[in-house]
């Protein structure tokens, strides 16, 4: 898992400085992706490359989240990348929802230009007879699957995940936030009742709660959707959402309700134990490496990434600070060699980075833009006091540290990172989660502050669409642990009877 | 990992028996597939589902594999789906060799079709000014990438490794062996010098062949492919070959020397250390799903799949022989769950099958069919005795073997298991393995007999055309340890200095 220094040699980063929040949040977000090496812009519109590092981190919220799916009972299995026209067409509002934005395979072959040596075009005798959409999401494949799966309950549930590439045609693209294409992965379970799919459902969305909050060190608020912000072909959609320092709140994850919809669409019935034929209940829910997006834009800071311990692709960099004595030296990189040994069988992810060409400084601020949470410097005078310099990425905070109980100093100290990660983001969160009663005070909060707004609203979705034409800001969710409460719309005055979430929104 | 029983319910495979080899053998083939659980057939032309079960061993398989490409110094990283023509015509024979079976996206939104409520339409409008490939391969999005990436020689090498879909338009498919979209990897390294790519070249089909004798049980020849079967735009394509049970060939993977042709494609060079500005040396190697194919195709037998015990998905299943006493009942519950965690904290993957709805015969049945490596067998008379019955899948001999040391036993059971698989494979190919000296002799033991054959070739491509055209069998490689002989080639008589391997092939 260990990204191997070398492809890049990143003093050449320092070369321009970083943005900081305050000048532009926009470019500061952008620079730590390019230059922090999560990723890189490429030559397809709207796509981008994931470099090693960026997809290290993946892995390991991929690897995490995966081993989460399995111990819930879910298996992974793969479907086709490509959708038949008619099959995409099935379910009508899924359908609509997303055929604005989708890439469709016309032909299946190219032929030499007859006017250009050397160049290409598209045989047209090459044409598909039906259109082949590239997957924006997969219930129409899967569910025109599960059809031949399924006959009685007895075949049920079926608990399935798969790990896939999606294409959505978005017209403004931002690297990890919204891209063309992008990783992630799609749960679609198929159930004999009604309150086993929304257990399903709900259960899910707590998976999903449980990894952000204890894995990616992010707060987040468990919520359902209203009608207008609902997935394309649900029933309900429920979510979680987190914000990010600029205030703006950003959706990390959704898990659907899909009724029988995509059952009627497809035809998926199936026989209960009194014999009669039912259509099946069905759930989806997905997270993408639009996590990571998440992740940068909530604990980042002006000097560069903070990545929190339990996912940082690497968690410890050993930097060895040299003289000009050789005997030194060796004795330094034999206690590196007996530090990073040690580490990994703790199964600390550690480097030791003792690349010639660069200073110590440089290397500093390396793991600094990086995010590595623990840097160890050691020197010939540290190691004559049996001691080492230990700083934290998180508070900037350094310290010495006797060699004497440095594993378990540094077992406690990734803990406590990750921690005070957390208890950041919180507070902020808490900060910055403010209630409104009317619309003056609506507005001056978002204009002013920013950040989640609790109100009241009419419940319609009109009031709704007004709001969002007016401020931008959009109802992020109706709180899972919401208190009734009496109250009156902060646009219309008509009553309300709970308070819902309101923010701007990536 | 464990696939949990439940999604279909496998009795119903047993209403239908299996073809067996003799009969048909590629029906036998997609018996086993299908009804063995691995994949099914999907509604998008060439693509299949790859099913829980056939995705539990993809992903063991895989992890195996991404753990030894991390051994030796790789990271993971992740490029777009789509390939602009522009770049995918740039080297002009791999663009030549891909074009005729390449799906291309030309629109990016589909629209309401007038003329038929609920249904859509391409939209017209939405033309892409540049197609987009979808990748059959990704050396030109790549290359086009390491482009940004590469100035000097120290940022040399990159040795990068992607797990990724890839779509090629076959006109004749099958399951695993041949479909439109599959899964695989595919490594793209960039070097100084073109002894250090021929070097990871060796290195990666080292790896591959490692990997396929240890992990799946498989013996293979490595060897470097005739210009004719080389991948379009390598310079040398490598390759280990394996032999099926019907005697034909299968590559199980490649490694591609590609000189500087993508790099002088992309225009990529880089200073060295004396400044001298120089093309980049490239590398790409992949195995993909089709492993998945030749898995299947070497070890099963008539009764089912047999899987080596380091890639099953299920090592061991544990079936409980039930009386009708709930007493004996509870005792082979508690026996079979402490067997259970004691296997897994060995390690073991294993399975309690204690669904109350299928008899143990059928089970046994299933569990074969599935390739499960040993079954343990447990009634109330066993237990009484201190004892279970034991079955392997491979030989399908049955032993008693007390509780005590039982743990041991399995362990040793698996090894043994993976071991005769290796064997019997290796003899079958010893065997099937055979020096042909003139046209006659090479005829006859193609017809007859079939496997690899050993023999002289004059070297010229337009020869083993003809022998391709007149027995459908290929070079399938110029074994790396072949010995120079002089001798006379099969077809011409013409001069020959060593002998290559025939075959007909997947």
């Amino acid at each position: 898992m260990l990204p191997e220094l070398g492809i890049e040699k990143y003093a050449k980063y320092f070369m321009s400085t970083l943005t900081t929040r305050q000048q532009d949040y926009s470019q500061w977000y952008n620079d730590l992706i390019l230059k922090g090496g999560l990723a890189d812009y490429s030559s397809v519109r709207g796509c981008m490359v994931i470099k090693p590092y960026g997809f290290a981190l993946w892995e390991n919220m991929r690897d995490q989240l995966d081993r989460m799916f399995k111990e819930t009972g879910h298996q992974n299995a793969y479907f086709p990348l490509f959708v038949p026209k008619s099959l995409f067409e099935a379910e009508e509002k899924n359908a609509e929802g997303f055929a604005k934005e989708c890439a469709v395979v016309t032909h299946y072959r190219l032929k030499a230009d007859p006017s250009k040596k050397g160049k290409l075009i598209v045989d047209p005798a090459a044409k598909l007879e039906e259109e082949l959409v590239v997957r924006p999401t997969s219930e129409a494949i899967i569910w025109n699957t599960y059809k031949g799966w399924i006959q009685s309950y007895r075949d049920l549930p079926i608990l399935i995940n798969q790990w896939a590439n999606v294409v959505r045609w978005e017209m403004r693209t931002r690297l990890f936030l919204r891209t063309a294409e992008f990783l992630w992965q799609e749960g679609h379970t198929a159930h004999a009742t009604k309150e086993e799919a929304l257990a399903e459902t709900v259960k899910m969305l707590d998976v999903y709660a449980h990894f952000v909050e204890e894995f990616m060190a992010l707060p987040v608020v468990k919520g359902v959707k209203t009608a207008n912000e609902r997935f394309a072909g649900a029933e309900d959609t429920y979510c979680i959402e987190a914000l990010m320092q600029d205030g703006k709140a950003l959706q990390a994850g959704t898990s659907h309700f899909l009724g029988q919809n995509f059952a009627k669409a497809f035809d998926v019935k199936f026989a209960a134990k009194d014999n009669s034929m039912e259509y099946v209940w069905a759930t989806s829910w997905g997270v993408s490496t639009r996590l990571i997006g998440a992740l940068v834009m909530a604990h980042s800071d002006d000097q560069g990434l903070v990545l929190p311990p339990r996912i940082a692709p690497l968690q410890v960099v050993i930097v060895p600070i040299y003289n000009k004595d050789a005997i030194a030296r060796e004795k330094i990189d034999k206690k590196a060699a007996e530090l990073v040994q040690a580490l990994k069988e703790k199964g600390i992810r550690v480097q030791f980075d003792n690349d010639d060409s660069t200073r110590p400084g440089w290397k500093f601020a390396e793991h600094e833009l990086r995010g590595v949470p623990i840097r160890i410097a050691l020197g010939a005078r540290d190691l004559e006091n049996n001691q080492v310099e230990i700083a934290r990425r998180d508070t900037k905070e350094k310290s010495q540290h006797s060699l004497d109980g440095l594993l378990d100093h540094v077992s406690f100290l990734l803990t406590d990172i990750q921690q005070n990660l957390f208890n950041r983001a919180s507070q902020f969160r808490a900060e910055m989660t403010n209630e409104a009663n009317n619309w003056d005070e609506f507005v001056k909060l978002l204009d002013e502050k920013g950040g989640f707004i609790s109100a009241h609203w009419d419940g319609s979705p009109e009031t709704e669409e007004k709001i969002k034409e007016l401020t931008k800001a959009t109802i992020r969710c109706i709180p899972i642990d919401n208190k009734p409460e009496a109250g009156k719309c902060i646009l219309t005055g008509m009553p309300s009877s709970q308070r819902v979430l309101f923010a701007r929104a990536y």
